[in-house]
């Protein structure tokens, strides 16, 4: 085994050349059988096994930084920088993050979670080199996926500017998530298709050639080359234009030519740009035929590719996914809008229903949120179906665009809560806090898989700016007797009982039961109220909870500055009503990967911890 | 007067043509004449005249539509639908607003204030029009400095979609408040420079004859004139790539050039982009000169563009500029960046004397913020010099890419609270409720100016993500004597007395002095403390606060949801103290338009409302 010998950063640089394609194939293998153990991303990673391997032979790390955009594609880099031990418990509680982490290794330089930061934090590092006098390489590994989110640009914009060294490798999968859109998307193509030309002066040489001279006919002739010349005469004008010089296109899984490349890229005293075109999924037959399903995988069959485990289960996403069907098939003013997440939202079969009213925007939060308020101005119902944590994105269009024009935009906010393997950056515990504070807005949490389809058809009959959220995985199917309709600001009795008050916000409403049924054994009775609305709360239900209880306890999955409970407590303490209040929330801290039931176990969400809390807190008033 | 005709919407098409210029020049000076008074938008507004003639000429408002980027470039709009005698009170309280407002008219399709959104609000009113069977024009107007922003990008990358028409006229001043900056703007001067060819054929042709043919002579000479080229090959090729039609540069102050290119434009069965050029503040001398000074004006001497009144005490943003200067004085790792704001921040002494420690990124917050989490990563301390409203766009990259990693970066919150006459898009009023709820984040506010110099300079040698928020407008420098080195976490008695305690954050803790003072002559003492920290409140304060008071009010300019108030009351809660306290906070609204002490009397941030209020609570305790 090849990979035994590399043990710690600069090993690969001990093996002969002829070792570099095998140790590819190994680093595929071992990539391969991890991840279908634990679980991972793992076409992405299969797609930069030779790049990363070439960065890891043309470059000095850790003296060299690498910026890796989105950061899971770096497993390769955590193989080669004496991580290996680390895929046993790779994004486990405890274990290796599947992101680059500066906590994790000196190799590290720079986390990363949310797409399109590379280039921004790339340049930071650049200009701390200039100004500290360092020497270092700093390179920005960006997907042309994530080139389509809007800092990614800004960033180009800026690094124009520069006047020292600092390669950007634009890993060219023709892929987001899913397949990549837009514009810029159809321009790569372009270049992709042109390999031959792989620089400036070889592609005008033979450009021209080609072109009959003198007369009307070089216009008519060119026109109608017009795309072609483009492409021909300068390949990546789009980035000289921006004053980035442009290497490319490379073949991304030639280590050769890519370490020639690397080398060429040193030498240029300002921005360079690296075409570089992978295959996602690459050496694996089922990732390469369906990269999208081995993104973020579940442990799979190697020799299928099928999941272990089937869900037995619907989950949230999928009942989202049924009920805007229906919507879009009773309301044609219904459109679907996501960035680049068709399949995570569950708008795929809408898209397929009415390809018409789907917006598939790329990985560009910002504007799937602006263009819904236009469509919203216009008339129409759009539901912008997006994680938690890639809201935080379009806080300010939210606020700005769609809360201040009080425009009917629907906000589907899936993966709400913990999410659980993908650690900090992808944790959704941040949106009741940040939606609540914005004027306006509507907020929902569906307690099971009914509510929340029929929170989805109170909302698209609601007009104004409207969110619900919900958390990742298995739908909860309990309490299904509960069913009264969804009232605006009103929240839902489940049991009525006195002195303890449960008031639970959507997916805590599961736990609140557990919590009750608990306490009953522990000879308390407590009533269950399944919050419903996180804004507007439900002042009217305060006021009957204030007269017949003595303790009233808040569990939302969310930290609790500014979340639910935060509002529960302002009305209690208004009204000066005779109650105390528990908030049982999120603790001001992010919150790493790890299985979500050990999470909220860590964070005391767990019904254990919480009925010690509650039993404290009653007895303490009493 | 021609303008006296102009009375309601399509006025303008009834004048002869001999009438447009004649037109422009008297809406010039009835724009100079009353912004003299009212202050306001002039150089942008100069800028546009004709466009918004021309567009007037060739679209039918209100069916048509056009959105405007950042809308403070409308005046001519309004002028000419009807709301002429709507500038006697432009931006003042209950008047005309200085942006587009849907509710003001039905020519006004989408609100507007920040920046880059219009391409994708455009985009919806295009989808919403293909969906519904309109046939209506729809226009987005964009400034160079605007496309900047990523936003815009992102849009344009979905503009590239579309197959119906969709016009967007970029206004090229080559200005966004301050000079414009990066690759996109030296690409737009580049294509300025070649007004002589207005189209691809013409020059290609002029290209191709000058060129000499056959043998290695050509590359040579080719790569000579390779920028040149490529401007003249196919001007606007940056937008052709993504599949944009390019049309122009056109004179943007020649109308019947504008009319004919929007004619040709109307054609065309997708996005097209018009290059309109136009000069900033064009035709009032000073305004050409200093168009930066006269972007947004305070109420100016016509004849020779001098502020009316000149300031007699310094403003926080003076203050901020004096102790950046001093700061990076002492410690070269201080560096600063702002998007593109360089003035209104207070930077541009820093700018002149650290010139490489400087960095202006353009309209661009999200890679600003991600841009300093890279240099704090190497080493160095940036300060991100911003407006409260306009860090709102970079609230993932605060949380995502500096509180995750905990790095020093520092950011200057400006115009924190409300500003006045921008109105409700540019309220400062949210930072205190979206940065609390971000882990490992610090916030801190100052009383007056000496501790505002205090901070920043507390927060440089702090280590981790800190912010410090303070007012638009004039320091307060009171409070002098009490000026106790700042300690992390820890608030500032001011006066101790018993049973009232006043608590207030940042501009408030000047009105809790009247408060205090008005409260003395009814007969109650007030103890006043200086919050300093918002984040992390001071626990110890507060329970010595307990030990001696009735009743906390808790003063804060930023909306109550999510602010400082709740936190204090979530740890008196917790804590079962016996002290009620009382939030003194925004309401859960948007505040337009208007004079800053008018607008606190309407929110009830006055010292007279306040004092009502805190007599009420503390008799309802006894």
């Amino acid at each position: 085994m090849l990979l035994e010998q590399i043990n710690q950063v600069n090993d690969i640089k001990k093996l002969n050349k002829e070792d570099w394609e095998p140790l590819a194939q190994e680093i595929r293998d071992f990539l391969i059988e991890k991840i279908s153990v634990t679980g991972g991303h793992l076409a992405s990673n299969l797609g930069v096994v030779e790049l990363t391997m070439a960065m890891h032979l043309a470059f000095n790390f850790p003296e060299d930084q690498v910026v890796w955009d989105v950061g899971h594609q770096s497993y390769t880099h955590k193989l080669l920088t004496g991580r290996r031990a680390g895929f046993d418990d790779l994004r486990k509680y405890g274990g290796m993050s599947g992101f680059p982490k500066r906590k994790e290794s000196n190799c590290d330089c720079f986390d990363t979670g949310h797409s399109s930061t590379s280039i921004s934090a790339g340049i930071g590092l650049v200009k701390a080199r200039e100004l500290t006098g360092g020497h270092q390489s700093v390179i920005s590994v960006i997907g042309d996926g994530s080139m389509t989110g809007g800092m990614a640009f800004e960033a180009l914009n800026n690094a124009s500017q520069l006047k020292s060294n600092f390669i950007i490798i634009l890993n060219d999968n023709q892929m987001s998530i899913a397949e990549n859109v837009g514009g810029l998307s159809q321009y790569l193509n372009g270049m992709r298709s042109n390999e031959g030309y792989n620089n400036f002066k070889a592609g005008l040489q033979n450009t021209l050639e080609k072109i009959p001279v003198y007369g009307d006919g070089i216009v008519r002739q060119l026109k109608k080359t017009k795309s072609g010349l483009k492409q021909l005469v300068i390949p990546g004008m789009f980035f000289e234009d921006m004053g980035i010089t442009y290497l490319g296109p490379v073949d991304g899984h030639n280590i050769d030519q890519l370490i020639r490349t690397f080398n060429d890229a040193k030498k240029v005293h300002h921005a360079v740009l690296i075409h570089v075109c992978t295959k996602k999924g690459k050496g694996y037959e089922p990732a390469e035929r369906h990269p999208s399903r081995f993104h973020g995988a579940e442990p799979f069959v190697i020799e299928t590719g099928l999941p272990k485990s089937r869900r037995s289960k619907a989950n949230y996403t999928d009942i989202f996914s049924t009920v805007m069907r229906k919507l879009g098939d009773r309301d044609e003013k219904v459109v679907a809008i996501t960035a680049a997440m068709p399949d995570g939202t569950g708008l795929k079969r809408f898209k397929n229903m009415f390809p018409d009213r789907f917006f598939d925007v790329g990985i560009a939060e910002q504007h799937a949120v602006t263009f819904a308020a236009g469509l919203a101005a216009g008339g129409l119902k759009p539901v912008v179906a997006v994680y938690s944590s890639f809201l935080q994105r379009a806080y300010d269009q939210v606020l700005h665009d769609v809360c201040i024009q009080n425009l009917h935009v629907i906000f589907a906010i899936d993966r709400a809560g913990l999410v659980g393997s993908d650690g900090e950056t992808h944790q959704g515990i941040f949106d009741l806090s940040y939606l609540s504070g914005i004027p306006n807005m509507t907020i929902m949490a569906p307690k099971n898989k009914w509510e929340l389809s029929d929170m989805m058809k109170f909302a698209v009959n609601y007009d104004g700016p409207i969110a619900l959220r919900y958390p990742r995985g298995e739908a909860y199917d309990g309490l299904q007797e509960f069913r009264a309709p969804i009232a605006y600001g009103r929240s839902e009795w489940i049991y009525e009982e006195a002195d303890i008050a449960l008031m639970a916000v959507g997916s805590m409403v599961k736990t609140a039961e557990q919590v009750r049924d608990a306490l009953k054994d522990t000879g308390y009775n407590c009533t269950l109220i399944n919050a419903r609305f996180v804004k507007p709360i439900d002042e009217q239900m305060l006021e009957e909870v204030a007269k017949q209880h003595k303790l009233l306890v808040t569990l939302e999955e969310n930290v609790r500055n500014g979340g639910f409970g935060d509002h529960v407590l302002e009305y209690v303490n208004d009204r000066d009503f005779d109650m105390k209040v528990l908030n049982i929330a999120l603790p001001d801290e992010y919150v790493e990967h790890g299985n979500v039931a050990l999470l909220h176990k860590e964070v005391g969400l767990d019904a254990e911890t919480i009925v010690k809390r509650v039993i404290t807190a009653y007895v303490g008033e009493m």
